[in-house]
């Protein structure tokens, strides 16, 4: 492993970019640059001789302020999560509502209200974007990802990229956009995270000297691995889940003395979000209510599942896989696209981009449940609390939305015309049975596909895990509809098909595994499901690894007219992994290729040339050597009696310096 | 890692032991012995020319027997799990029925019997150890620890330690002693796969020649994993909890694409368990019913808390630290007192204790409820399913147990003259404030706590976690009972706090994490808790960090009269790591001591001479090096033009050949 990432950093990369760190130079000249972190600590002499210096209280105070610094991101990263959620609800709810008064007088003078606000907050969200923090666009997990596999990406963890983050979330996801704002918490995490391990921003004057412990590598990287996991357990309110999101999705090289103060770290969020909404709770934070943090509670919902009902949870993995699958494919070629010719054109063009979507978003949310004909109320129970029509303005099932009857309700409006929160809340609902039409839901399913694969890589922040959910749920809640009218059983609720099929999607998109189910079971708190969950999940992975083998086998073979380039393109990997590769950031798998192990150094390096260095060497040579090249390692030769070469080491044009980072590229910069 | 990794190989070691498995030699001079696995696949020309060689479908094949293991492995565990607690709670349901409608007319005959009927269990439990499985005694998963960090210690995974494993624990359980099934399933599970991966036991004519693809360590190592995963999942029905607690616990080499498997084991047990409990509510196991599986379901439980209930639970936190710490520490010395003493006396001594313990065991928990007070039933809540006294033969609260009256109970009783699991069951009960005084607990607790130590180390199967969710339990509901008292509110619920020193004590004494909290959440299936447990598990390891530091710091400076041995001693790590070192088996940590920094390979050399052999050597001369020693590994030297020494490389004894693992060992053994 540890001979793997070295190779990083001998590999030749592009110029750094614009960074606000201490250690690395501004000679922007490549925005798409990336530096390779020294992924190791280098136990050299140097390193060793200064170890063995600090005494004992040294290691004390180093280990106080990691766990200090463990509580604070907590802190601030549960205070960030419920400052958007916040703003986001306050917005979508006084957006909503005002809407919905308007509508009672004129649905088009509505109609036109409601565009506007939507327009309003994505031109706040893509203006912040394009003009302020432009690494701060997208969903910000590959990043991060790419950040604890030792790739640094210029601009990810500035401060103005956390200030970014956080307003443009804020600004996309209450215009609604069909995207979500869990990527961008664990960004906003990891930023945190990172700030804090440099001493603030040297930028803005924020920084302090009394943190020199934390110049190594490996420190900062294990607190933005924290900042990860406290960026997922707000988002969720899912602590294990966020602890597990960091070690199976996000880092690369887990050590487990880090498990205890990752786990801190999402237990503070854990306190602070629920301190926080304890106040909400006595009506200090406007619209935000019982919405909000994603908790879908469905503890009421179906307890137990016969055998027949594995054939119809089955369906749900197989469609998850193959959606799943195309929904990377689809969004690949559209990055692609955008990189290549859309987004070349300029700021101007991408502001035009997403207020362009914004729009069309509005339209068709407002607009196809128009034309959708109301359904009258089902006969009303009066053991259950759910109102049909609900009030005017309040969340729930069965929106009252262009209906001529006053005992009618609109089911597409029901998910279509809310925010998205409200809406999976609804899909996941129990004792509604027969709320959607098979019809509603299939309109939905692919008018929200559409716009969740397009709205994905415009310049505004975005997640996919609440789009993937929408997605998921609303073909589980078909499958369930089926279900439900083939089997004729009472026990059966649409609402946990509908959670599974989230499930399957997410797994057939993500294609995490462990992870995404305690995050499932922590966001719906219902522990039962755990089964069927993991059950749906592996279907989903089987489903996908199936299609693979048949694409690459038969087609590879048959159709050889294909280039091969494109037949290995068309299965695709992990969603995050596939946009890491798309910024050109290179992600370490934790084993070799099956095509690798043929493959000698020499091919991996191409026509670049290693340039070595001889065991003694002049001073001058050394310089001349650093100037005329850009590699940031440099192995050292030397040769047995036979005149065999070996490597005996190698030397890094970064030095590690026993206090601090200095750097010989501060003085011979590539 | 790596280097480090081969150390062991390079580490001079004791002969090797008796072993069923192939490669292995059966030259048994030392039970104690312990061999090193090849931990990496040595990826030498030979391997490569293999690996090239094989074709796609190779590859395929290959895959598709490692899943198909997994499921076998899944259904194995998971029957194996079903098969244990049914005559468990067959045995137990049995004896306690039996002895109920005997004391109806004669207490002293009851305890006669009941004593008799523990005494006969216990006895065919450390029969079946001592005289046919010696590697079955014990928990078992320091064992599989060691395994999975590369030392295979002789017999744990023979098919008689698992006929041992099974047998043993009915009997060791269903005997009433103070200990668990839960480690030894873990046991079992790693038991299976073991066996399955090397196509069966070759002793008993059980193997097959078509599993050759499973010859290297690494696969085998992944079965193992799996079956540990599937072993926890199978005695909790936690299976997120199982794939945890490999991770975290166990492997202490985790790959990612091994997740998946590890998941789909444990997915599989789940369903197997699910399936047997639901042939089982139709009456079709006897005495098995709701009892059985360990889950203590309080969903009904407390759902909210208040910060004024913080400083209890940080009180249970401290106590399970300091409790948790000193039982790991009793328990080292116990072992210690047994190998050198006691156990050194031959199997009959073992057979002699085993059966001492049981009888103590069982007049303490019969004895000890007759001495005390019965106290007069609660007021009957009508809402409430709860009986007092219960009927007898019945699970639940309120035992009637020499009562003068018949509106009585015997507190006492309840915990003690039960099985482990409802005797949980009781103390974890919502709804039954002030059932148990704080005397009857805190009687319990002591006599248990010390039952638990005595009888950890004895020759029969034994987990320690049921004993510590007991101990743990009865403090928690002790502080419930004093918070009840002096907080005054309704909500509080005194078996959430005994659901809190479960965790604590747990966390205290096996020091994990992660798998912990969700095995916690997952078997009471609540997951409002879980912020909860998270911050009791984090107070008891800071309370152990700060004992520690404490204790170090003043002790080893103040008295230095202490021989520092057993200053160093007198902290310990978690229950699995010492229960490791005292067996002798060696554990890799993931990163190095502090005093490991400044050391050089030599001064860990010992005396011991490194052999190496130069780059050219005569056959001739090998044999004589190979029959010299007993080393494993010889690193390969050569010398640069000025004379300095390089190792180029590092030869293995064993040679791992394309066919299979052949050995230069056969032919040269050490």
């Amino acid at each position: 492993m540890e001979t793997a990432r070295l190779v990083w950093s001998r590999l030749p990369h592009s110029e750094e970019g614009e960074l606000d760190g201490v250690e690395l130079l501004s000679n922007t000249s490549n925005r798409n640059g990336v530096d390779s972190l020294d992924y190791e600590v280098i136990e050299n002499y140097a390193y060793r001789e200064e170890q063995a210096q600090r005494g004992k209280l040294y290691v004390g105070y180093n280990v106080g302020v990691k766990w200090f610094f463990a509580l604070l991101i907590g802190i601030g990263t549960g205070l960030a999560a419920v400052f958007i959620n916040i703003s986001v609800e306050n917005f979508a709810g006084w957006k909503f509502s005002l809407t919905f008064n308007i509508i009672q007088k004129s649905y088009v003078a509505g109609f036109l209200i409601y565009i506007l606000i939507n327009l309003a907050l994505v031109f706040s969200s893509v203006y912040i974007i394009t003009q302020f923090a432009p690494a701060a666009a997208g969903s910000g997990i590959p990043e991060i990802k790419g950040y604890l596999n030792g790739i640094d990406i210029p601009g990810i963890l500035l401060f103005r990229t956390l200030i970014g983050k956080i307003f443009g979330s804020i600004g996309s996801v209450g215009g609604g956009l069909a995207l979500g704002k869990e990527g961008p918490l664990v960004h906003i995490g990891a930023c945190i995270a990172s700030l804090l391990g440099q001493g603030g921003s040297t930028k803005y004057h924020l920084s302090s000297r009394w943190l020199q412990g934390f110049k190594s590598e490996r420190d900062r990287r294990d607190l933005v691995t924290c900042g990860c996991a406290a960026g997922v357990a707000a988002a969720f309110r899912a602590p294990v889940g966020g602890v597990l999101f960091a070690l199976e999705e996000v880092t690369s090289w887990w050590r487990s003395q880090l498990m205890w103060r990752v786990f801190f770290t999402s237990a503070i969020v854990a306190v602070v979000v629920r301190a926080a909404m304890g106040w909400c709770k006595s009506g200090n934070c406007g619209h935000f209510g019982s919405g909000g943090f994603i908790i879908w509670d469905i503890s009421d919902g179906q307890e137990d599942y016969s055998f027949e009902e594995l054939l119809p949870m089955a369906v749900i993995g197989i469609i998850g896989g193959l959606l799943g699958a195309l929904f990377n494919q689809l969004t690949i070629y559209i990055t692609r696209w955008r990189r290549n010719y859309l987004h070349k054109k300029g700021n101007r063009v991408k502001i035009y981009e997403a207020c362009l979507i914004s729009v069309i978003t509005s339209v068709i949310s407002f607009g196809l449940p128009l034309l959708r004909k109301c359904s009258p109320c089902p006969d009303s129970d009066p053991d259950s609390e759910i109102e049909c029509p609900r009030a005017p303005g309040m969340y729930g099932n069965y929106v009252n939305f262009y209906c001529s009857k006053d005992k009618e309700y609109n089911d597409l409006a029901t998910i279509f015309f809310n925010t998205q929160d409200d809406a999976i809340r609804n899909l996941f609902s129990a004792k509604t049975i027969h709320e959607f039409s098979a019809q509603s839901l299939l309109t939905f399913l692919v008018m929200f596909y559409t716009l969740a694969v397009v709205t994905f890589g415009t310049a505004v922040p975005a997640g996919q895990f609440v789009p993937g959910i929408m997605i998921g749920s609303t073909y589980g809640r078909l499958v369930g509809i089926f279900t439900v009218n083939h089997y004729k059983k009472l026990n059966i609720e649409e609402g946990t098909y509908a959670l599974l099929g989230a499930a399957s999607f997410l797994g057939g998109s993500m294609r995490m595994t462990v992870s995404l189910c305690v995050i499932m079971v922590e966001i719906t708190n219902n522990l039962k499901l755990l089964p069927l969950i993991m059950l749906v999940l592996l279907i989903s992975k089987v489903c996908i690894l199936l299609v693979y083998s048949i694409w690459i086998d038969v087609l590879q073979n048959v159709l050889t007219l294909f280039p091969s380039q494109a037949v290995g393109d068309a299965f695709n990997e992990g969603l995050y992994e596939e946009q890491a590769r798309l910024r050109g950031i290179p992600l370490l798998e934790s084993r070799p290729k099956y095509e690798m192990r043929k493959m000698t150094a020499r091919e991996a390096c191409g026509n670049q040339k290693v340039l070595s260095l001889p065991r003694v060497v002049k001073v001058a040579d050394v310089v001349s050597i650093l100037r005329s090249n850009k590699h940031n390692g440099f192995p050292v030769i030397d040769h047995t009696r036979n005149g065999e070469t070996l490597v005996i080491g190698l030397m890094l044009r970064r030095y590690n310096s026993p206090t601090g980072t200095s750097s010989i590229q501060d003085r011979f910069p590539a």
